[in-house]
Formats: C-alpha cells, structure tokens, sequence
C-alpha cells in the first residue's frame, strides 16, 4: 500500500515528560513526536542487555532463530478468567484520503492474531471507509490533511488533535505509526519520517522499524552516510541500530533479518511468492501484538536468562513468521489471485498450527 | 465495543404522561427519559412478586439456572399464521462518530436470534456506515453530537429528535439504549448515563443493566456507596437492584449473575476464553429479543404460578446461555481469531440445538 508501517509498544508511566515535550514539536511532527515514549521506559524490558552506544557492531553469521519456538513461547494461554482487554489493546495511526487499506490490513491482523481491542486513527475521509470494512475495529476520525487546514489553523488543530490523541493513547498495549499516512505535509508517513527525523525513536528500545528494501537504503543512507553493503549486511544492520540507540530493525527481504543492536537473527521461511501490496500491514498488526504479549512475558519471568532477552525481537520473529505462514497457506488455496485478505484468513489457522488454542 | 448497553422493555400506554414529564427532562438526558415508561406498567409483569423498597436483601446460595429449559419455555412456535413483527420488533439507539460497530453487532442479533424488525437509531455520521454493514437493518440518522451542535441550537435539537423517536418508539417490543453512543456531552451512553442518572429507570421493573465489572463497580459505588464485596456478592446484588427499585441487573463476568432484587440466579455455560470487544453487544440484542418473547410467554399464561416469574431474569438468563453457546462454537471453529463476527453466525446454531424450529 506504499505504506511505512513501523510498530512501537510503550507504556505512558512519564506522560509528564511527554507533554513538556509537546510544545517544541514542529509543527506536522507533533503527532508521531506526541506518541514517542521518549525513553519513559526503556529500561523496563531489555536495557540491561541493551548499551548501543557501549557497543562494537556484532561480527559473525546471522542465525536462523527458531521462530515457532518463540511463537508458543510468548503467547500467552487462553484462560478463562481474563477480561476484555487482557490479550492486548492496540492503536494504529494512518489511513488518509489516498489509504484506507494499509491501516485496515494492520488493525484487522492484530484481532485475528488474538488482540481483544483494535483501534485505528486516521483522517475523516479515510474513517468512514475504513469503518465500513468492519464492525470489529474502533476508528477514530480526528486527523488532518493540509489540504483541509488553513495555515493559520495548523497550530490550534494539532493541539486539538492531540488532545484527542492523548485522551486514548494511555489505554493502548502497542501503537503501529505510519501504514497509510501518506506524504501528506500536515500527516507524514510513519517511517518515511522517521528517516528524516530520527529523533522520534532515537534512544528507544521499544520503538520497532520494519523497512523494507527502498526504505532501508534511506535510513543507511541518512543515518550511517553510506550505501547499502551486502557483503557486511549484518554488521551495518547492527551498526544502525546502534547509531539509532537500540531501536529494534526487522529488515525485510527474502528472509527478514532482525537486530536491536546486539544479536541479528533471521527468519526465512519461505512465505509465497505473491508480493501483493499489504503484506508489510500485516506483519505490523502481528509484530504488535507479538511484541506485547513478549513483553508481558518477559515482565511476568523475572529470571535473569529471561530479562536479557528483548521482547521486541521476538515480537517481531513471530509476526515474520507468522505472516510467512498464512502467505504459504493462502497461495496454496488462491495461487495468482492471491491477495493481502486471503492472507488475513489463514492467519488464526496457521497460530493454531503452531501453538494450538487448547493446549 | 467499549459500549455500556442494557435492554429495555416498554409499552407506552402512559405515553401522555410521558409527554407530560417531558419539559422537566435535563437536555442531554432527554432521550433516555423519553423512553422510559415511567412505571407506567411495572406492575404488568411482575409487581406482584416486587416490592423492592419493603424487601430485605436475599442471602443465601446463588443457583445455577435451568437455562436450556428456559430457551425452550419462552421462544414462541414457528407459526405460518403469524405476520411479519409478531416474532419481536426491536430498536438500538447507539451508534456515533468512533462507534458503529457496537449498535450493529446488537441489532443484527436480534435479527439472527428471531426477531423480524431491527431498527438502529445513531447519528449521521454513523448511520451510513451502519448501514453499509447489512442491508437487513433500518437505520434512522437522527441523533446529533455536541460538535454538530450549537449551544443556542440544543433546545430545539433535542425536541425535533425527540418528536422523531417518538414517532417511532411505540413500535418496538424492545428498545436498548447505549451501544456505542459514546461519552458525547450531548448523546452519552446509556449505562454510563444510568450510573450517573439513576432515576432514569427506577422503579421500572422492565429495564434491565448489563454491566460488565468495570461498570458494575461504578453502580455499586454511586448506588450503595460502598466497594464490591465478592463475600457477600449476591446479597450486594440483590441489595443494588432493591435500591433502584426492582430493575433486573446481569452483571456479566466468567458467570453472569443475574437479579431482580429477590432472586438471585446465574449461567455458567463455558462460552469461549477469547475477550474480543463486541461480545457485550451480542448480548443486549439477544437478551431483547428474549425478555420480549418471555413477556408475551407470560402475559398469555395467567396461571399465578407463571405470573410470579420475572421476564426480564427469563430473557437475561436466555440471553446469556446463547452468547455462550455461539462463542463456544465460533471458538471451536476459530480459535484465537475468533471475532464478534464469527460468533454471531453462530446464533442460529444455537438456538436450533437447544429448540428445533420444527418442534
């Protein structure tokens, strides 16, 4: 969907340090910039094993992690004593006049992977588009576009908005910035403006960017002053999540390669040979909930073997590999005509395959 | 959905005196006040059995309930000489800007459960989407925001959509009140509304509350002003139903607990371990649909023994026995990515294995 979708769990225990930071935003920043955690807690999951700027790029192979051993590791069992809620609340902003599909394909994901409450936030015109493609998800209507805010309005409509924003913000388990926001000046794409300002998720470890190959030539561009090298592909990878201060990269590909700085592990299983559009919206609904539910595990497994791990890349080894799956399913059924919603169907059978519900 | 609902049967015999109350109605509660029948039949079903205010809480064991014997009582015989709307008429008044899923999710259950009519009543914004969901609903856009709202205009608003409902309203065999109207100033939501206007349905033994634990808590603490006591749990609940003067109260949860302020029952079926949003919504149109059928049952078999049951718990505890039997069945099929969706197909299936329509 030309969308940039990058998932990003936090918790707003410091929403003070959030608003005093709130008035030095430029102006069409102050959305993504009001969700940045801005390191409130990025110690709690993995900065004991995370110290990027310590740190020499990692040398060595890349290993293939064992994805479905992750998978049932951190999902969590269906108890009959949880409420509404407890399986994991999640936000995605995006959705404007030209993209209504990609933050459809993310919210919609993150219900079908087991997240009790999907909400998405978008532009009025994308709203009633996106509502219509389902009842299960909440959508709220409170962006802009610069085409409908006069200059002189934009200051008092982005506070607004931000209110509006912070309003709900709090109740979310992980919040997935950018499928579909475009390039709109007032609204921005998520990782499109990351590469420009990456001081939104500098520093944090619970930020996740899943670039794919054009957008991961942009940020080790912007970031590392280089091209692309694909002799010391690991090495770079870890060298830009350093330079970024321990965010978690998923860089997709053939086989999606993820580091935070420290290790990188792979996940290639092949998928489908499809390459429809939207694919990369459901790998961000399915990160997001992977990611939540690993932090949950890892918070609830104090063990010291435990907490050096980074749920975020487990988050995101999942979500690969269970994308990966309900692709392979998909085309077997659809061949050709397969498309981004024939992928969405198979995704709870091929979650049942590898963790069964009643186990 | 986020959305607080409760069902409410009424017959407006009293309608003038409705009309009379009227004036006195608070703008934003004029709605509600609207439909409440103001006692004008609380005795019709089952005042004989009810003297709240005179009545000492009931202590004691609570009481699975025969639920399937209760389902098999109360649905009405599949008869070819019936006429369309003699199976139940029922209304949703919810629906607003960030939520449409929550008055859809009731009204087209209370079509699969059996009804023949379902109307929504929702604002603009809502009622196109509303209606994109199914062709089966009629959909009235009449209900307004306070952002679509000027101050100086509220008056003549709430009176001209006051004039609309009640055009309507006499229509129905049940109308509930608050999925997914949202905290909006001017529209509120319906158990929201109650907790903080609790004169809305006192005294009215055909209103029924479904409030899951985070809004039963709330009711405990403005109504009896103390905190839920699960020691004493259901002489709390009978107490709660007392003090607002014989409504029905379902407090939803792992058994949903039902009372009337004398007996207190409950329905432990195992539904499913999945807490997606919307499953609440499933329930206030199921539980329509069954207190009307319940009514109609009890007002054409006179015997006194028949008489001294309460519909409303009948409806309640038929209500809660098919959403749990839908959701096993949705589960059993889609594990993890069940939705509210998939177990609303499952209504039918349901209801046909506990009463064949063929019977």
């Amino acid at each position: 969907m030309g969308a940039c979708p990058h998932a990003w769990q936090h918790q707003l225990q410091h929403r003070g340090r959030m608003w005093a930071a709130s008035p030095a935003f430029r102006r069409q920043l102050f959305l993504l910039r009001s969700l940045a955690p801005t390191c409130a807690d990025g110690g709690r999951a993995s900065s004991s094993s995370l110290r990027p700027h310590a740190m020499s790029a990692a040398a060595g192979p890349v290993y293939e992690a064992d994805a479905e051993a992750v998978v049932r590791r951190i999902t969590p069992p269906l108890d009959r004593a949880r409420h509404k809620g407890q399986a994991g609340k999640i936000a995605i902003i995006g959705g404007c006049r030209e993209y209504t599909g990609a933050p459809y394909f993310a919210a919609i994901s993150a219900l079908k992977v087991g997240a009790d409450l999907s909400h998405v936030f978008c532009t009025k015109d994308a709203a009633t588009v996106i509502k219509s493609y389902s009842p299960e998800l909440i959508v709220h209507p409170i962006l802009e576009e610069s085409y409908s805010v006069r200059d002189d309005e934009r200051e008092s409509v982005s506070s607004s908005i931000l209110t509006e924003v912070i309003k709900w913000v709090e109740r979310f388990d992980c919040i997935v910035v950018g499928p579909g926001l475009g390039r709109d000046s007032f609204l921005m794409d998520g990782l499109f403006l990351i590469t420009n300002n990456i001081g939104l998720v500098e520093d944090n470890s619970l930020a996740i960017l899943t670039p794919n190959v054009y957008e991961y030539k942009r940020l080790v561009q912007k970031i590392l002053n280089c091209e692309v090298n694909e002799e010391n592909a690991s090495e770079q990878l870890t060298a830009l999540c350093q330079k970024i201060g321990g965010v978690t990269i998923m860089k997709k590909g053939k086989a999606d390669v993820i580091s935070d700085g420290k290790k990188v592990t792979q996940v290639s299983t092949f998928g489908s040979p499809r390459r429809c559009g939207g694919q990369g919206d459901i790998l961000s609904g399915s990160v997001a909930v992977f990611s939540s539910w690993a932090r949950h595990f890892l918070l609830s497994n104090e063990q010291p073997k435990e907490t050096s791990v980074n749920p975020m890349v487990l988050g995101c080894i999942a979500g690969s590999l269970l994308l990966r799956k309900a692709a392979a399913l998909a085309f077997e059924k659809n061949k050709r005509s397969t498309v981004t919603t024939d992928i969405i169907e198979f995704l709870g059978q091929s979650l049942e395959d590898i963790c069964p519900a009643g186990r």
